[in-house]
């Protein structure tokens, strides 16, 4: 049990163990073996049995930050009965393999060794024949990790619209309808050209709501959005003179039928496709609950679905903590609220930071000399924007302490620079590659 | 009990109830009745007995959209004991007084009748002596309703200033902190004023944390602001070029000493001040919470303390009500989520609205074609913004009836035009006058 009593330093020990339960519990190696297993002859995923005398060639595709530790159980279980397979994973997220070439691309800009990567997968899903099983790994990055511009379009091109689309606050959805609509492999195009063998996609979800088609991208699945909606999306926010012309006229030729939509619901390609999510922030987010629980807080999930901008995302994180001092709702201390998703950062300053970071440091404003209240916002694929660090620890102290450094909080949130403001403090959470990626896990701890 | 499968309508009807049972709570006259009682020649406040023989004059004094009840409460328990009083009032918010002069000013801005109701009311408090008794009546708006600019300032200085404030984001803390140190009433000032006479301030809250300080720039409480936090905040919103220079020069002289700061804790006429609240935004939600479980709901207060840009906290709302229907958690339906506080709206478009019905349009996009939600945001003064509504009700089918319309809901919230978009869809949330203000109620249904 907690006792009342409990210092910072003991409830920040706390929010940490309550954040490691929570990967543990979508490890994506773990989560392959959960779903899959081989009986004799029989592959069961899920559910559903393969009888692997009725195929030829068994192959494995895939991409993600998280897709490494899922192949290496996926020869762990199948062995040699793996014809070969090619992944992209993100630089040093490789993992021991034997059968599965594994290709290391940039992350979150797309580079050229992932352009390669991904025609090379593509080439192997056209190889696949009427009699093949093709295993697909997809976890969240696969949309970075997987670059194939539209003939006529250059790496260049849709790097420089993901970094206009990312500085101007557009969602995860609305990105990667650009990215679906530039590509030659996501938005289906992949399960398209594994057709007419067998399909089945394993999918560690990184997106809210866990929405098939938005996962990387959805290479292996029907494309909800169309041209119409990337005009749209660009009109929205207002960026029609500054996204490149190829791209434009890429999109206009869309519009008038000159270039093909993405493969819709209806297509062939997906009656021999099966997609199954092996792991979500909920799932994570239900494991942090127990975890704090078992150790005397009383728990409430928010969501696992919170999006919107961080700063203010973390205002109303931080008044939900400071009702629960004051008045006892929505539950009493010792609290812990817990809250999974992914919230957006509008990049204004020229700071080092991620959202995670950004969280933290708007929280740690709004609950500066409040009672003792414990704050970590973290990645759970261990990166938090670009930088080493998952996350970050705040708490009803970190201002003061900043302060007596002679920091200005407020100076670092408008600069975008958590990092550094966090770093000074030695409250950076940092923990390496994690072996997962289903977005972010925040826990607030009031004591 | 409410039925699973209560429709629509029937949660709209539910959550209108809901939300004018939570305004009940706070009515200001049943307020001022609950907390004030004559018993003989003893004038009972809380716990404190003021024997009225002791005293030769009573007086009232007061601002706020709510005083005008609160003045009417007063007089019904006084009636002739009160020898003559004056409160500032919003237009058409006066009510039938016998005794206490009701001065109609303009709010949110303030302008001259303010201005000569304040200056009435500071030398009312000026005139009382040592044996004099002042009640002051305070609620929200008594920051706009009471100006009364520091010697060289004008009220167009201040409306400008006010206008820059509010358009640039700033919160009402920072606001008021600058309000106070342009103002000879506000900031404890009036408390000054009235010393040596004995004072006794009532207060319905309309800021977060119910910060005393704050609430009507705290015209009868220390200050815990100084002239150099002005210059901070007018250099976090980047505005020095903006404000007025009769403005700049006034904080400059603060900052030399040549013109005083305003009244510190230690000052003695707080020795002989007794600042009250006799209603605050958690016993709305409190009162609604019992409300919504009496008519069968799960109930949860998430916080009164709400802050934050409004459509990034709809989206942190609405995230919720989503995943109370996709997995149960926070808990299960039929659910009402409540909450109260103070958004805050950056205008960036050209139309017209308030913060409540920007938060239920923008709670309407996030939560289109999900199964059953119901939203509700509205003022508890039953004003919201520029505009006769309190607010707006919102649910999962109002996105599909607007573009049934031709009306492009994104185009309406970035032009921060919630009213005409309600308005057109007659969804408007329109109480009149209600007697109260302790900030905002939100109820999300989820059936």
């Amino acid at each position: 049990m907690v006792s009342k009593l409990k210092d910072i330093a003991g409830m920040q020990d706390d929010a940490v163990n309550i954040f490691y339960t929570g990967l543990q519990a979508v490890e994506s190696n773990a989560a392959v073996k959960r779903y899959c297993r081989l009986e004799g002859n029989h592959l069961f995923i899920e559910n559903k049995s393969y009888d692997l005398t009725r195929f030829n060639n068994l192959f494995i595709v895939g991409a993600g930050k998280a897709t490494a530790p899922m192949a290496s159980a996926i020869e762990d279980i199948l062995g040699k009965r793996i014809k070969t397979g090619t992944i992209n994973v993100k630089y040093e997220h490789v993992t021991e393999l034997s059968r599965i070439n594994q290709i290391e691309a940039g992350h979150p800009v797309p580079d050229n060794n992932g352009q390669q990567g991904a025609q090379a997968i593509l080439n192997l899903a056209k190889d696949a024949r009427k009699d093949d099983l093709v295993l697909c790994l997809v976890s969240g990055g696969g949309s970075a990790l997987l670059p194939l511009p539209f003939t006529g379009l250059t790496l260049k091109d849709k790097q420089d619209i993901t970094k206009i689309l990312l500085s101007c606050g557009a969602t995860i959805h609305e990105i990667n309808a650009i990215r679906k609509h530039t590509s030659m492999i996501k938005g289906g195009w992949l399960a398209q050209a594994a057709y007419p063998a067998e399909l089945v996609s394993l999918i560690l979800s990184d997106v809210i709501g866990d929405d098939l088609d938005i996962i990387a991208s959805g290479p292996t699945v029907p494309d909800s959005n169309t041209f119409q909606d990337c005009v749209q999306i660009i009109k929205k926010y207002n960026i029609q003179k500054k996204i490149p012309k190829t791209i434009a006229n890429h999109i206009e030729a869309g519009i008038l039928g000159k270039v093909p939509e993405t493969p819709k619901p209806g297509d062939p390609a997906f009656d021999k496709t099966h997609n199954l999510i092996i792991g979500s922030n909920i799932e994570a987010v239900i494991a942090a609950k127990r975890k704090a629980e078992s150790i005397g807080y009383n728990t409430l999930i928010l969501s696992s679905m919170i999006e919107g901008e961080t700063r203010h995302v973390a205002q109303v994180h931080a008044a939900i903590a400071k009702e629960i001092i004051k008045t006892g709702n929505p539950l009493p201390i010792p609290a812990c609220i817990l809250s999974g998703g992914e919230t957006t950062v509008t990049i204004k300053g020229k700071g080092l930071g991620g959202r995670n970071q950004e969280f933290s440091l708007a929280a740690a404003i709004e609950i500066a000399g409040e009672k003792s209240i414990v704050v970590l916002s973290g990645g759970t694929d261990g990166t938090d924007g670009p930088t080493n660090a998952a996350g970050a620890i705040a708490d009803t102290n970190t201002i003061k302490r900043a302060q007596a450094l002679g920091l200005d909080p407020n100076h670092f949130l408008l600069n975008n620079n958590s990092y550094n403001f966090f770093e000074k403090l030695g409250d950076l959470l940092i923990t390496g590659p994690t072996n997962t990626n289903v977005m972010d896990l925040r826990i607030i701890l009031v004591g």
